[in-house]
Order: C-alpha cells, then structure tokens, then sequence
C-alpha cells in the first residue's frame, strides 16, 4: 500500500490530486516540486506539503508525475530507477518510456481540470496501467482512497479514449465560444443559450446522441443550411460546412 | 387576448406547444392539423384538441404554423389573410412571407424539441417578432403563458441566434456522437466520458468558454496533437484538425 507521495508539476492536475489526497487518512503527499515559483504559491494552502526548488530527496512510496507529456522522460531520468513513479497523461504510451519496467504506471484521471474550479473527484474515472500487477493493485488503490471509478486500461485504450475526451471537452467547449462569439456580435445575451445546452445534454444522456440529433443537417433543410452559410465567414464557416456534411453523411439512409 | 388557437403541423415543435398550452387556463388549443396521419396519431391523448384531414374552418384567434421552414409560405397560402398567423422558425425572415403584414407574427421557441422527451417550457426563451405593435404584445401574451423567458427579436438577430443554437445543440450533438464512436469501435463503455461532459458544462456556466478551454490544442501540445490524428482517419480527421486549428487560432496571442 502506498502511503507517502511525492508530486512533480505545479499544473492544474498536480492542483487537483495535492487537493484530493488532504482528505485521504491513509495517503499523504510529502512533497510537490515544480520548478515555477508563482505556480507553486498557489500551492501554499496545502498544509502538509513543502516545496522544493532542487527535486527533493525525501523518500516517499510514489512520486506522482504530473507535467506535460514531452517532459515525462526528462523528469524519469532525474529519478533513480528504484523509485516507483506513474505519470498523468491520456496520450503516452507506457511502453515508449524509459524506466524500470517494473516501477513505472500509468494514474490517469478523465477530467478537464482548471485550477481554483474545486471538483468532486469522486464521479472521476481513473484508468490505470502498469506492467507489474502488484504495483497495478497499489495504484488502484491509491486512486481509489480519490475516486470510486477506477479502471484499468492499456495505452493502446487510453489514447482512444483521449480522443474521445478531447471531442467530448475541448471541442464541445470551442463550439459554445463559437456560439457565443456569434451572439457577441449582434449583442444579444448570451445567457440565452444556456436553456439549450442544458436540454443537449439531458437529452444525450436519457436518449443517447443518434436519436437526439436535430437541426437542419437531421432534416436535411438545405435552405436552412444554405442560409446559414451566407452569415458565416472563414474558419467559422469551414467548421459549419464540415459538421454539417458529417451529420449529413451520418443520417443519409 | 389570444383564447383560442390552432395548430398547423404534427412534428416536434408542434407536439411540445399543444402540450404545453395543456396547462393553460385561458388559451385552448382548438384543433391541430397535419397531412401526415400517423404523427397525428401521436396528439390524441391531448383531449382537448381534434385531428382533422383538411384544414379546418374552426374560427381561432390565432393559427400557429409549426412546419418546415420552406412549407411556411404554401401553408400561408392556403389561410385568408384576415387571420392572425405566427410561425414557428428560427431561419425565416418575416419581410419574406406573403400574408397581410398585420397579421403576421414569429412565435420562436429557443429549444431542442423531441416528441415523447417532456421538457419544461417555464425556461425556454421564446421570441417574438410583428410589425404591428399590438399583435407583438398579444403574441407576447401568449407565450408567458407557456414561458417565464419571452423577449422581442427581429429577423436578422434571431437567424444569428440559431446559427448560435446550431453550434450549441446540434454540432455539440454530434461532436458527442463522434466521441462514443470512437469508444465503441474500442468497446470501451461509453458512460466513461459521462463525469467529464457534466463538468465541461459546469466550467463553461462558471467560468466561461474562453477560459475553460483546456486540452492539447490550448496548451500548443503539437506532439499530443500529431499521436491523436495518426489516430483518426475520413471526416473524423477532418473535423480535428480544423477544430484544433480554429483553438490555436484563438489562444495565439
């Protein structure tokens, strides 16, 4: 069982996990380093955790590494091989890394994280990996002293699965901006979508997103479609035009 | 007043007013009229409201065209231009139909709208549009008694909003579709990416989507974003790579 953790990155998923472990009565985090100084002040509130500005020595059963996924090689050939570490990240495969095979997993939590936005990490969905399967037991049950959904899963599975994640948030959220920049610039309230979106998604869920597909591509009104075109401009237009030819594509039987 | 009123057209906008006017103490829906007989079929457990085959000659105050937006002016055709119409569009132009001008309103329901998906229209903005200010008040009327949320808006604002609608419920929609493709075709369960959609809507409401935007297009992650497209192959790539463009275009700065 692990106990003492170290974390290495001062990001919003470091944020998060130094957070939900204070709550932890098994599990304490000994130490965060990163090596931006303001973003680590914003770690201060942490009581039980020091920050370091040389990678500390201190002897803990994991070190966390949550930086971003170029730099999660670098920072395991800074730590000696005898070290249990698991890194964070949706995208990099467990196998393309160098370390001991036997010491070196996957702690990856599915959720968009933004700093000072608290969060119950209770709903969150952990996957993980590791090639030895005792160290897999330990690290779910490190993930489950955050979350009550913890599920293993390989890189081949995760990467899919980020795919999937980064449709379901960061695009789903770049489209509201676009929505909202259109609403911007006839000045009307934006809080007027918000009814909308709510009912999107009820209706996703209760009735799943084929069945809950309507508009103009659904019914196939060109001239709706063909109206809509002209008020639209540049890369606003080329994304209106392609998602509405997937959605065509999609319902054409 | 408007006291009495029927209905044109059996699809989803059509079925969700007459249930709503339901409630009403002081408007009746006195009769709906559709060609397609099995979508009538749908409105009978409404007790108050008769299916006819031609279109009645029932006297009502106001008759409501719930039909495609390109059947509008043929059905306008068919009603004496001394009776009062308002229809149900986000995408037609009022100064396009040809009706007696007084009489001729947009009664325009801000919502995704599936039969048999029961939904509260207390919250639903509904606008209005006519160029004769009394018709504009009566039409208002009549939609408090189905809405707390009922605003003025001409035809070049509200065919603005729906572009605005369209990004937010259809697209968003179908970017969720995509997302549980991508799962499926992996056969990992799909309520996975459930705890992350609730929260990509929490932190779009909290703070906004400008500063919710998170992921490997935000934070310029070129690395993560090649893995992904060697992924993703057809309309898919298509679509992420213009997204993740159209994000990178917006953070540039």
């Amino acid at each position: 069982m692990i106990h003492s953790i170290g974390i290495i990155g001062s990001g919003n998923v470091a944020w998060h996990l130094a957070h939900g472990f204070q709550t932890s009565t098994k599990v304490q985090v000994s130490w965060i380093y990163g090596r931006n100084k303001s973003s680590l002040d914003e770690f201060q509130n942490l009581t039980d955790v020091s920050s370091f500005t040389t990678l500390p020595s201190t002897k803990v059963d994991l070190i966390l590494v949550c930086v971003n996924d170029d730099a999660i090689q670098s920072v395991l050939n800074q730590l000696p091989t005898d070290c249990k570490v698991a890194y964070t990240s949706g995208v990099v495969n467990l196998d393309s890394l160098v370390h001991s095979e036997l010491n070196c997993g996957v702690f990856y939590p599915l959720q968009t994280f933004t700093k000072g936005k608290s969060i119950d990490l209770k709903n969150v969905p952990f996957l993980i990996e590791a090639h030895d399967p005792a160290f897999a037991v330990e690290l779910k049950q490190l993930a489950a002293e955050l979350s009550n959904n913890v599920q293993s899963m390989d890189s081949a599975q995760r990467k899919q699965l980020h795919i999937a994640a980064v449709f379901t948030n960061n695009f789903v959220n770049h489209l509201l901006f676009l929505a909202q920049k259109q609403l911007k610039e006839q000045s009307i309230d934006q809080d007027i979508l918000t009814p909308l979106l709510l009912e999107t998604i009820n209706k996703y869920i209760a009735i799943g997103p084929y069945d809950a597909q309507s508009g103009p591509a659904r019914r196939k009104d060109m001239q709706a479609i063909e109206e809509h075109k002209k008020e639209l401009k540049g890369i606003d237009k080329e994304i209106y035009t392609l998602i509405t030819d997937s959605i065509l594509n999609t319902y054409k039987k």
